[in-house]
């Protein structure tokens, strides 16, 4: 089965946004086995849209089209697929019912454009949207089908994860589609891509099926693991003895697999452990507290974050002591640790994890330059704290330095539990 | 003059990279006014490059490929638009010469493969490599003209501004193509897509030149007004009423322009006013503390944000009462209002902001769902709170109500300065 990949929208041909859709659905479709040889970008254009989805629909099996779907004159992408493959449009009644709930529930008045996104080809298969109004719809017509999608990220995710990687799926099985390529991406955190692909020089030079390769993320490292073979049991089993040497060669940076973040491998840690955390920032602003809590589940072990923006609140929200802000100044290894302590204490919680930094662009000294950033840990055995000098511009170093201080929290966890076990 | 974007390289139909190139190109075209249709992409597979160039040199006056220009055997870019375009190819001396010596300067052995770069199309203008040793090219036979450049984005962009640039837009204005294409972005906050588009429906349809686009984003609204004139001061000229009738029906929902974010806007508006900060946030998680912190220069006005996710927290550090808790819940509007009062006093800002809400996915009941979320906004002048229910995933409600707790607070500081104007 061919599947080919259709971005519908005038911004992506502006330059205005980046077309990350095409290459989620790229990956997911890959991982299922399924070739994906072409990807077609057009406008909001009824006409190119039409000659575009001709092409695409005379060489491959299936379009996946994304965009388009939406309430304003602009969105065409149903009409257009049901004019060149040859059916009417008519109302979607369970999508018309969930948009006039949708409409009472928050009271706003029930537009026309809103109703239109209810309008799919007669004889499609619904997609149905979880996290939108617009539903998408799978149209089969003869041995070619047309898929459509929303172009919203979190909706066109969404349902392609719910309804159309398992429609896709069964198909490419009922075909007989006897070859997947299947990946697995280990997680690096504290070390940089070129320290990483040293460290695995040889293995990537021999590898072949799997293939290992490094990808650099704003604040860590992805080891993308990717064998082919008949079916995923096999290529999982060609990925184990190559995951387990990169794990033995790597240790605790490799501190998880695909898609578990940090802070989600923090937040088992803390559940299993029956312990609680809080967290002092400076430089980074709330960022870390954000991550936390971007797990569902954190409240029960993450009970306070306390942003000290200022040596005021420092010293009266923390108990950072005066004296230390004078001697050492706020970006200091003395004043990381005092607000971890401080912040353990203002909440009870049995860990203090705190950060405090230059994000720049201004701020630095010759001795204390823009990137210079303390991280603290406090628990009942005492604090550690660490000096990391980070790059990048203000958003970046406030992400490296949220990201080293979850992995100084990831790496007191983990010690805890090797000393417990 | 229409210009296509052809993209060569399996990686991107895997998934495995975004195609950043493309959005960057189509974002300089659109700058020269070229118009750009069709993007597309293609593996590195001859038979199906061959088919998409003749598909793209079809319809389009010029093709600007990128990728498939490097050392390997997977690089066939430019024998594939030799062949299509009925040429031979040909070693182009001043690239193997330059080949040569990178070579010869870092002591490396001279591959054939490292030499295969030099190939060019017979009778194409080479386009040199500032920073590579692959060059590119423009070949134009007929009415038809293709260029190919590297898929390195440093490489692409630095030959793309040096040599291809200047090419189009000569060739742009030998054509009589004296049009440019500027945008300008009106940001919205405080109302969705489909209500902005009611709003201006009338400007909408009447407008051609400049035309207006809603584009949904996460937690805003964008609305983009094009022009086409003959230069950008033109082209602002076109657009300065439009935009003038759009701020004057949307009212304060049209914060900012452009590049501008809600907290950019914020921070000047603090201060310009002298006035100070703090945040209590439970839902949202340190969110709002880190976007403000964003803004350079935050610390100014930002003195603390405090993360009271637990109750013990809320009554501990920012002082809520038990008695509220007790009869109306954590989330409620009582809270939210003693949470802005008692993070303004416990950090000593001028103004206090807070959010409590139930971000899902678990933790909500029938009367208080999730997605209900509280905002509250303190001053001297006393406390405003308000109820907004809101749709999506956990990230996403937590960024939809960062963004009204944020708006909430613009529009105090407006009302302020319209009190004091």
């Amino acid at each position: 089965m061919q599947v080919e990949l259709l971005s519908v929208g005038t911004e992506l041909l502006l330059g205005q946004i980046v077309d990350t859709n095409a290459a989620y659905l790229a990956g997911k479709l890959s991982e299922l086995g399924v070739n994906v040889y072409h990807k077609t970008t057009v406008g909001d254009n009824a006409e190119r849209l039409a000659a575009a989805l001709r092409i695409c629909l005379g060489r491959s099996d299936v379009v996946l089209a994304t965009g388009g779907l939406g309430p304003t004159k602009d969105d065409i992408t149903a009409a257009v697929v049901a004019q060149v493959m040859g059916v009417r449009l008519i109302e979607d009644e369970a999508s018309s019912a969930k948009i006039r709930a949708f409409a009472r529930e928050r009271g706003i008045q029930l537009l026309d454009s809103l109703l239109k996104q209810a309008v799919v080809p007669e004889g499609a298969q619904v997609v149905p949207n979880p996290v939108g109004t617009a539903p998408g719809f799978i149209l089969a017509r003869e041995s070619k089908t047309a898929i459509a999608l929303p172009g919203v990220p979190t909706e066109m995710r969404a349902m392609t994860e719910q309804t159309v990687l398992p429609y896709l799926g069964q198909r490419a099985e009922a075909e007989g589609n006897k070859s997947v390529i299947f990946s697995r991406v280990l997680r690096v955190a504290g070390i940089g891509e070129s320290q990483a692909e040293a460290e695995l020089a040889d293995l990537i030079e021999q590898q072949t099926n799997p293939t290992i390769a490094p990808y650099a993320k704003t604040y860590e490292v992805h080891l993308r693991v990717t064998a082919k073979a008949a079916n995923r049991r096999e290529a999982e089993a060609l990925i184990a003895p190559v995951e387990a040497e990169i794990r033995r060669r790597m240790g605790d940076h490799v501190y998880g697999a695909d898609e578990e973040t940090l802070e989600a491998i923090i937040g088992g840690m803390l559940t299993s452990a029956g312990l609680t955390l809080a967290v002092a920032e400076s430089c980074t602003g709330g960022l870390i507290g954000h991550r936390i809590t971007n797990v569902p589940g954190s409240s029960e072990y993450f009970l306070a974050g306390l942003t000290t923006y200022s040596n005021e609140s420092k010293i009266k929200l923390l108990g950072v002591g005066e004296d230390t802000l004078a001697a050492h100044g706020a970006v200091s290894r003395e004043t990381a640790r005092e607000m971890a302590r401080g912040v353990s204490r203002a909440a009870s919680a049995d860990i203090g994890l705190s950060v405090t930094g230059i994000a720049g662009p201004t701020g630095g000294t010759s001795a204390k330059p823009v990137g210079l950033v303390y991280l603290g840990r406090s628990d009942e055995s005492g604090a550690v704290t660490e000096e990391v000098r980070l790059r990048g511009d203000r958003l970046m170093i406030k992400e490296r330095a949220a990201q080293l201080a979850l992995f100084l929290l990831y790496r007191g966890l983990k010690a805890r539990q090797e000393g417990a076990g």
